[in-house]
C-alpha cells in the first residue's frame, strides 16, 4: 500500500511478540489511475488505527509488490479491515489495479533485527 | 533472498492455514559482491526443505527489499534455519551485504487470494 521513495529507508521492527503481520503480495495491472493518491491516503488513514505499528513496502519494477502491515493485536487489524475508505480502496483494487494478490494474516511468534555498527573513520576526542 | 527477474511473476498463493511465514526485510550496503550467487544458491537449497511452500520477493531499487518464505510448519522452518550453508550465508550477510534487517517469524491464521478474470475479447464456440 506504499510507494515510499523518501530516504533513508529502515525496516520496521522488531517488536515484542506476539503481534500481527498482514502480508499483502501483489501483481499490478497496467491501469494504475488514482492508485498513488489512494495509496497515500491509505498510508495516512492506517496511522490512525490504535495498535498500528508500522508498514514495510517493496516493489520490484514491473514485478511483484509486497506490503507488510504490523499491528499490535487482532483488534487493531480488525479495525483497519473494517475501515470504510479502506474497503472502498480494496474494491477499486480488485476492479482496476491488481492482476492478482494474496493476503496472509499471521501472528508473529518471534522476531529479531540487525543494524550495522559503523566504525568511525577518524576518531576524535570528545 | 531472491532477485527474481523472470516473467510472469505470481504471488505465492494462499495455503490452508495454519502455515508459517518468515518475513525478512532488508536494506543493503553498497558491497554486494557474491550476493547474487549466494542468493541463487539459497533459493535452490530451500526447495529441498520438506514443507517449504514457496517464496515471494520484491526489491525497491535503492530501497527496501522484502523476502517472504512460506513453510508448512515449525519443523520445516527449523530445518531451514539450521541449514549449514544457510547459516554461513546469514553470517556473510551481516558482515557485508546488509545495512539493517528485521526477521518476523509468524504463523498464518488466515489467507485469501485474488486473480483477475479476463473476459475474452472475441468469444469463440467450443
Amino acid at each position: 500500500m506504499s510507494d515510499h521513495s523518501e530516504a533513508p529507508v529502515t525496516p520496521v521492527g522488531p517488536y515484542e511478540p506476539p503481534y500481527y503481520a498482514a502480508v499483502f503480495t501483489t501483481v499490478r495491472t497496467p491501469d494504475q489511475s488514482d492508485y498513488s493518491e489512494t495509496n497515500a491516503r491509505m498510508e495516512e488513514l492506517v496511522k490512525d488505527v490504535p495498535g498500528f505499528l508500522g508498514m514495510d513496502h517493496a516493489q520490484t519494477p514491473g514485478g511483484l509488490g509486497i506490503t507488510v502491515g504490523y499491528f499490535r493485536d487482532a483488534e487493531a487489524l480488525a479495525q483497519w479491515r473494517s475501515n470504510t475508505e479502506h474497503r472502498a480502496a480494496q474494491k477499486r483494487g480488485r476492479a482496476d489495479w491488481y492482476e492478482s494478490y494474496t493476503l496472509h494474516v499471521a501472528k508473529v511468534e518471534r522476531s529479531h533485527g540487525f543494524t550495522r555498527t559503523r566504525v568511525p573513520r577518524s576518531p576524535t576526542a570528545g
